[in-house]
């Protein structure tokens, strides 16, 4: 990793969890960028390859904590911010206001909502940084490209939406699907759930079992709420349960819908695949199968499927991404390369690991 | 395992399978059946032990092959049938018809449709024992148990329709839900595919990822239809998909149904914890609280959980159970015990393993 | 869980980890036994339920603080001490004061140690209960089933030192290998490391992996080097390294030994086959034949299996239990058959659960 | 995936299996690589993403059978074989025969030990191609780089065998350790089985547990012989037990040696970090710490650690690496690099995929 002075210069804040380490793993192999600050509070002094040790081998900046950073200084050309709600807005805002050269990709939920009331609603409390909230752009590329290109601040998508989301809202823009019947099973790999140590998290806790959990009360569906609304044209508020199943990467999501009147099954293959023909990131499958996780493991594609239900007029679209690829830090990469103007694909070519 | 002349006989048919080694070893802790006959054609000759390591400690008869067993000489007290479709039928109605004091509990598919029409649309072909189709009980204890008691042939219930069943026939009954809207998600440990050698069942196909099969056309759905419409009076067709998830045990079913109206998410909750007031095998969560897979592994036990759905009327139902027990040879088992006379729990208090 | 006047009073003090939760499972289906207290400080006030939902179906007392708790009022016949190093030295020494004709079957490694050198060398302190230390009888029944019948307090032994004494000891005690070339290769499930909330014992940090720890200096070894020096008549000090593998249950030591001269490997088998001919939890398989740790699961058995090595004269014993039966719960539960005067297989009769 | 007339033309032979789809997971990513010919005699006119879906987005040639290939027209720069033992020899005599120009490296195990005599004892026959067997360098980089270089047929090592020879073949060279007292404890993912649908690899066979194979007479031996011997200059036989982990990747190796007079196990790891100071693809830990085999997953890295054993001259070196990469796919394509003159990280700077 040799440092060269055309390459971008890069943070990443909150390096210590696992869509830090993801950004880590990616950028190391992008050609345009130089990893030049790492943050993590309680990890602060310590060396990246102590904290995860499969960058062992590799030269990356020392872990320091968030207060330490002169943003003006640090002249960042772009921040990830993989930081837990809330500390996100103070650090944003602060970043902004000291740097307001620097670009900002921020991977928590603190700025995907558009609606400050809808905010206070879920989270329990106003927004702390209303002014960026405002100014941020909802960075699911496959739908807002033109305006990520612009923005300083981007708010990158959570895991559970994106997969989501990239299969209903391109029928619900083609009034294919009937917005009332929507119903989204989603299962979850654990690293999903973070890097906490928590009871509930422990392997003898998690592996030979399945459950739900935040049934009928997640926050995600704020998200859901929001962009599904955008996208029919009305409100929209569907069903949508997550659920943990013993392993670490992907997410996949099972979703029954109704065909709205005059369109078969088949419209809805149609109208998918034609909304992603040229897109490098999601993939439709042919009508009829369906993918599995495991196929997209450590990449940054998208698979889809839809089949017929056996019921007249529903059909069963299946989409499935990786978590930390397409469902958080190669999203963010995938922000950060239209934001700073590479080719969209730039450091994201990897091929699905499996087995 | 000393043998006891007081003891009944018992005989499986198919012991080189899942289903067939956890009858064993169910049956090894029953302190009133003795196993008299183990049968795998192609493991003819061979000791259990062979075939299923985890018995070396036990005395088992040898495994033989069926087309050697002298049913009459045999006189087992109750035969049951571990094998696969098609292949039971002939066996049943060999057994049956030279030796018709035994009865017979069958863990296929093969006997569970009433409708000569229904099995012959599903099964692509006409059943192969028409008569005894007829005489066969559907063997959801919960459901049927009077007539269980007094039947010769018991079908025993498929796991992903004895997972739905218990959460969902009691709503149709109380008329409480919706037939018209209801969707069945469910996810299966791989012991639910069976033991055969196929490429898509190895370890390092399956494992660290999840995918659905089947999607719109599994056989199960014929069972639903059929014991559905019974419990709702008329015809009713559900949504259900089946998943694969990379663990070895347990069904869990995320169920998203309609209140009908005038009923709440609460009075779901209150018709299934009557329903099951006095079941040893069906434990209803407090309302709200939604049930692990893990937490009933190895155990004959079923969890439901009913929780708000945050559409106004409409409600998650989530039930689980063991595949290979409560699923397969747990309900087996506790049909013999009705069959045979024994006290319904016997032989099945096992509490669950977990972790 | 009717109560009966007959049955044992049995407390378990630290019910809620999984030699707790597991000691719970095994009891709940004791013939001769009743829970009457369950501790577990941090949990005090909880029920069994919220902490292990698999025992949801059943009744049990509510935990509470061993502090709460009046051990003479208690009267209970034999408590389980499954606490934390050096916690329990003071909560034994107390409750032996105060209750004196109650037993204890400690599963610390706390009263394992028969040397108070030895203990202050390997743990760094002076023992705070050296009366009890004299007091307490090694556990492992197969070792020392005499005394222990007659003891008031027994120190159950380790998991890892367990599996690998019932693999090694006897043919110590034969003469029939060398004891300063023993090296032993362990790998451990997760169950092994216990339930508290620690970074490294996440699900995303331990599946789909392998490493060892603690290696050249695990606290274990001083009970192997204990044992292993009685046996052998002298100082023995083996190699022993322990492995975390991505699996709830199960310890696998893969032994490494050389004949001693005159002594063949056949020579090896039938002297552990001798041993343990008689023993209802110690299997030997055939010549050549090697366990495997999932046959053993949920069970109170032990598999030994013993092949050439290709060199000349060297052996290669593999033995396996399930470290939270045999290596810890199953053997306490044995211990207390001995101690109150049960036949010793009561309520150890579970046949092991594969898949 | 542009063709370029730049690029090599490179055949995979043997797609269907694990090494086959890994090999076409580098070489879509390996810039001056094209693949032109892929066989799988099974699934000879199939699409690979058929066969693998995770290459649903990428171009790539039509399975064909090896038997339809003209090996002259094909004109490969570089064909892998990746085919099963014995039917190698053939079609690489078949081959080089036809298209003398052509380059091979050969993943199976059957050009890879030198002398005629212990082929055909440890396979039981006759070599077919012994001509070649000749020819063959063996295509362990770190030890045969300038071999390689100028080799037509190159023999890819195994994957036990890399990952036990990297720790210790430069210990022998050094004459660091005791050519007599070597024990090799090796774990093995389930990937390393292969493809083959047998009972023994099914998940629910394999998951939560542990097991050996092989013990006492694994053919890996045979190699380990040949290229420790030659590294000690003398004859070496050493204890390998191979064992099979529940984990999709990864082999790590437990390796228990004696220091020879006047070394101490510092000097062991200073020969080691000498050793590979300037290799790109062996880390070794600082002193005392030991790796994990996560934390190489899915790349070409072995990580090694040497730590003290207690007893006092022995050590333990653990060494790391991905079955699937450095120990097959990956180290034949750092072959390819040096055979093609390539430099030699080209297309494997993956970071590891960890979680």
């Amino acid at each position: 990793m040799a440092k060269s002075p055309k390459k971008v210069k890069i943070g990443v804040l909150g390096a210590s969890g696992y869509t830090g380490s993801e950004l880590v793993r990616l950028l190391l192999r992008h050609p345009q960028a130089e990893i030049v600050l790492l943050t993590a509070d309680r990890r602060a002094g310590q060396e990246m390859r102590t904290v995860f040790p499969q960058f062992s081998p590799f030269e990356l900046p020392t872990l320091v904590s968030i207060d330490s950073v002169d943003w003006k200084k640090a002249a960042l050309d772009l921040a990830f911010c993989a930081l837990p709600h809330a500390t996100t807005q103070k650090v944003v805002s602060d970043l902004l206001t000291k740097a307001p050269k620097t670009k900002v990709c921020d991977l928590s939920a603190d700025f995907r909502l558009h609606d400050v009331a809808a905010y206070a609603k879920w989270y329990g409390h106003e927004h702390h940084a209303p002014k960026f909230q405002k100014e941020a752009v909802y960075g699911l590329v496959e739908m807002y490209r033109d305006k990520i290109r612009k923005a300083r601040l981007v708010a990158n998508p959570g895991c559970y939406t994106s997969c989501a989301q990239l299969a209903v809202t391109p029928l619900l823009k083609a009034k294919a699907i009937d917005p009332d019947e929507i119903v989204i099973d989603s299962k979850s790999g654990m690293t999903g759930a973070g890097r906490s140590a928590k009871e509930e998290m422990l392997f003898s806790e998690v592996s030979e079992g399945f459950h739900a959990y935040g049934v009928g009360h997640h926050r995600h569906m704020a998200e859901l709420d929001q962009e599904f609304s955008l996208a029919a044209g009305r409100d929209v508020m569907v069903s949508f349960t997550p659920h943990l199943m013993p392993a670490n990467r992907g997410i996949l999501s099972t979703i029954y819908v109704r065909c709205t009147k005059g369109k078969s099954v088949e419209d809805l293959h149609a109208a998918l695949s034609k909304f992603y023909v040229n897109e490098p990131f999601v993939h439709v499958l042919p009508f009829g199968q369906t993918p599995q996780s495991r196929h997209v493991r450590g990449s940054n594609m998208t698979f889809i499927g839809v089949a017929k239900d056996r019921q007249p007029g529903r059909a069963i679209v299946i989409s499935t991404l990786d978590n930390l690829v397409k469902g958080a830090s190669g999203q963010a990469v995938q922000n950060m390369n239209l934001m700073l103007g590479f080719p969209e694909t730039t450091g994201l070519e990897q091929v699905a690991m499996f087995p």
